[in-house]
């Protein structure tokens, strides 16, 4: 069978959390809230089900998610787009991803894509021809190395993948770090694929930008949002894409053919809450924020040294020596917590190998049975 | 963008459906049903978004939907699956296509495929490095030929795809021909994807066989299955898949960057409906036998030729000259009435061009009137 795919094993998320699962630990792998989204859209998916047809939703999505899309792309990141031909709705950011690698890419097409990084990217980009060229994020701090990156780029360039804020690090990319990344694309004719999905899971004192408001990068870009994460819902599967219309209509031709289209009751309960919830997102940050605070100090008491961020709900911690992946495995089994070795988000033959991911969206009662577990072990 | 995709334009259900909502004509088109599926799944949906967590639900699906599929393939066709090595749930059948091409196919495989054939097969072959291998059956009354069919398998076939009940004929694949096609698979190495989504919807007389309970062919075939067909409800987009243990490994393992997971309140539903509902499904042949009876007996008398078929909601009719593209217009603005041609489902560069599609999932007060339209216009 797929010979790139039997090659990878299991995901990682769904290894540990089984570890997880058989060992009793608490789970800080896998990336899911304790606290879920508004009760008022649960309500509304439910009510969507007697309310409205349950056949064929539209390819690109119902047209009151499509407005809502919009609506929170100019409220939010001041990029005003047309439903109609900006916008397309998919199951998840995921499907958002391959719809985007099979619909833009041509076999031989070169992406660019940094270290660590989400796992599904390197697999789409093969499966659907393309070429991953990894750049190595600096390993000390998160920082894009300019020249490295600089040398990526050639005529076979047809995507830079960015995501921001950045899983598994935390780190925000800079407007220095766009500018940059925005001249590259232009020079070579490369256009971006913008995996944005914890937008507004940024902390105070740091701001998010998108690639796609700098000059010039309007038509190079499309940008991936996520209900999951938008309103701690991961469960919904309902993702966005918005961006030029002829990239919305690449993308689109591919995910007429993948999903066709995206269950309509999450859907119709989805525009309500981009409507309607935004005190629910914009809290998120600040929430989060806290949190990450309490896990990094208690971290650091144990004696790890917490790598910095500024969003997402993912901590990097270094605990300085010894395998990572072992290292979880131990940490799951004898400590009773469990995290995710970095190691895992790395294509790059050679990761760092002392880095582990906590996830702190959990209720404050579950990081501190897990900070108090790991004190007891250390 | 891709070029494969970027020729092939927006697909002729979305195209159809378009027309006939500016022409307010009645849409026999697009196959989704106007009788809606069971009120207690619907009201199971909705409860479960309070009822269960709203977090990733777990990649292969949740256990009671997997459960309740396995219980389902033993109860109806006869097939014992494992549900925990050998059931996966997706995003539709749509989804289980996708991932199945992209799990299965290393670059140069071929895939044999029948002309005509259901929209997305020959993409998703491409896209994944496929070549696909077109075998078309007999326009005048569906067989398989046989001997095009053998020409067609060599030891670069990896995969044949058969979609039975079949759309757009309507045609039940027979034992004779399955049992011919289980020769080749063996002979040649070659594995099968069952596209089977219409397995409840066959008229009385006929029976759905599936390949995969024919000797040697439980490990060389997966069937994919679909609750919105088999519940009417098009809209909900969960699908499943069930297949030797190694098979559906593979197809997982697209699956996880494809899709990951599918939402939880629709597997909850779908596994209640599975279990509780069967005498919605096992209804539905007999009552759909029943309109298409009624629409092929007013074709008739219109002038059109209507095929055979045994099952499906699809109807083909042959109305003997002009092009099927330009007279599926012509009925949708000067008839009020809208069909698909059927020259859209074929890969073959010479397709039979008199030949159009109407879909009769439609209620009777519906059927009658198109009928009485198409009367009045010829
Ligand atoms: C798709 S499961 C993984 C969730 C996630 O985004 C993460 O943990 O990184
Ligand atoms: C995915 S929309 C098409 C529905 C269908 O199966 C058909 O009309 O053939």
């Amino acid at each position: 069978f797929n010979e790139n795919l039997s090659n990878l094993g299991t995901n990682i998320f769904s290894v540990m959390t089984s570890l997880s699962l058989q060992n009793k630990s608490i789970n800080l792998g896998q990336g899911f809230p304790d606290e879920e989204g508004p009760d008022e859209m649960k309500r509304r998916a439910g009510a969507a089900v007697f309310e409205h047809t349950n056949q064929y939703p539209p390819m690109f999505g119902i047209a009151e998610a499509r407005q809502a899309v919009a609506r929170h792309s100019a409220a939010h990141s001041g990029l005003a787009v047309d439903w109609q031909t900006e916008t397309l709705i998919t199951v998840g950011a995921t499907e958002a991803l391959a719809s985007a690698f099979m619909g833009i890419l041509n076999r031989g097409d070169e992406v660019i894509i940094f270290d660590p990084q989400y796992d599904a990217y390197i697999p789409l980009c093969i499966a659907n021809g393309g070429v991953p060229k990894v750049v190595k994020l600096d390993p000390s701090d998160w920082s894009v190395p300019h020249d490295q990156l600089a040398a990526a780029f050639n005529d076979k360039t047809k995507l830079i993948l960015i995501n921001s804020p950045h899983n598994p690090t935390g780190k925000v990319f800079s407007v220095e770090d766009l500018q940059f990344i925005a001249d590259l694309c232009k020079q070579w004719g490369a256009y971006a694929v913008l995996d944005e999905v914890y937008e507004h899971l940024v902390f105070e004192g740091s701001q998010h930008v998108s690639l796609r408001s700098l000059p010039g990068m309007h038509d190079r870009c499309i940008r991936i949002g996520s209900a999951g994460k938008t309103f701690s819902l991961t469960a919904w599967k309902v993702g966005w894409v918005t961006g030029p219309p002829a990239l919305i209509s690449a993308v689109a031709s591919a995910h007429q053919f993948i999903t066709f289209t995206v269950p309509s009751a999450m859907q119709h309960a989805v525009a309500y809450g981009l409507d309607n919830e935004a005190t629910f997102y914009r809290g998120l940050g600040e929430l989060l924020h806290q949190k990450r605070l309490f896990l990094e100090k208690q971290l650091t008491d144990v004696g790890f040294r917490v790598l910095p961020a500024q969003g997402t709900y993912f901590l990097v911690a270094d605990f300085r020596d010894e395998n990572d992946v072992q290292f979880c495995q131990r940490l799951t089994i004898e400590a009773g917590v469990t995290a995710i070795p970095v190691s895992a988000f790395y294509a790059s033959k050679d990761p760092p190998r002392s880095l582990i991911r906590f996830c702190f969206c959990k209720d404050d009662e579950k990081l501190r049975q897990a900070c108090a577990a790991l004190k007891k072990y250390f």
